[in-house]
């Protein structure tokens, strides 16, 4: 039995390796669709609950933990951009306010399950145009919710926060740290 | 004229990179001594003008930040642990507790100069003996204020916070950016 990461995100796998080297990464292609009218909580627990049955479902005997993150700002959900302008309206968005980093987590296996989200506020400098400008050119935006990474050159955008940073950078490797302790692997 | 960067911490390096790669690191010998009765944030602020100002005396014609951070926890000052006990004993007093974290920052050139702090509390969670010794054990602690780093393998401690992350990682390099446009360099 070994644990699988259902993420192809960078960072989560670079999360992941704080507390084992022992995993494998695969990457489900279910579609990314919940229904209507879900809270951002709710969205990001129903998304990682979907990418994981997708991968647990070809791997019964592992352990498998998915992931998914949205931003919301003003009751909108921002996902990722998809070319440089959606970044600049993303960025303009969020520039000198606060926001919420919703992650949702799914963790399981042939005899355990568990799904949580965690959400972090986010507070960022009021940015110029030019600031945003600079910032879309390092083409971190365009793999990230809301248009930004909270680690490397995103981190001169942000203030502060208040509840856990990795939860914005990947997801919250500390909960999942001590719920994994609860399964046995 | 050129940027210094006062201090020998990795992390303040890698931080200071995010921003420009055109900076020296010179590290002062200054005794790090401060008045009896400061508060963390008095504390925090002379340290780094202490350490700032042995630099800029060399080099008066360059820009000099100097920095420097404690741990506060119910009225005591946690500096840097000398030997595993005293990490110990350190961990021990921050699990399941909040605590706050205090950099003092000082920017200096022949036109300018500031200091200032920034704070930021950070919640630990409930730690067992075996998960401190088990981190102490990667030597993470000991050129640590407060024995622990919030990068890395620390990451896992500490359930969340309040304020900027990179403050309790090395320096608020969000506002040394923005408090270095002030300065000509």
């Amino acid at each position: 039995m070994s644990l699988i990461l259902a993420s192809g995100s960078p960072r989560r796998r670079e999360l992941l390796s704080l507390i084992t080297t022992d995993f494998t990464v695969k990457v489900s292609n279910a579609e990314e669709k919940t229904g209507e009218g879900l809270s951002p909580a709710e969205t990001v627990e129903a998304l990682a609950e979907i990418k994981g049955e997708a991968v647990f479902s070809l791997y019964p005997n592992d352990t498998v933990i998915a992931s998914d993150t949205v931003v919301s700002i003003g009751g909108k959900i921002l996902g990722k951009p998809h070319s440089p302008e959606e970044a600049f309206l993303m960025l303009s968005s969020l520039s000198g306010k606060t926001h919420t980093v919703y992650t949702g987590v799914y963790i399981k296996n042939a005899s355990s399950k568990t799904v949580f989200s965690e959400r972090t506020e986010v507070t960022f400098y009021e940015l110029s145009g030019e600031e945003i400008n600079g910032y879309i050119k390092t083409g971190e935006p365009f793999d990230k919710a809301g248009a930004y990474g909270i680690q490397g050159p995103g981190a001169v955008l942000v203030k502060c926060i208040s509840g856990d940073y990795y939860n914005v950078m990947g997801f919250p490797i500390g909960r999942i740290n001590r719920e994994l302790k609860k399964f046995s692997i």
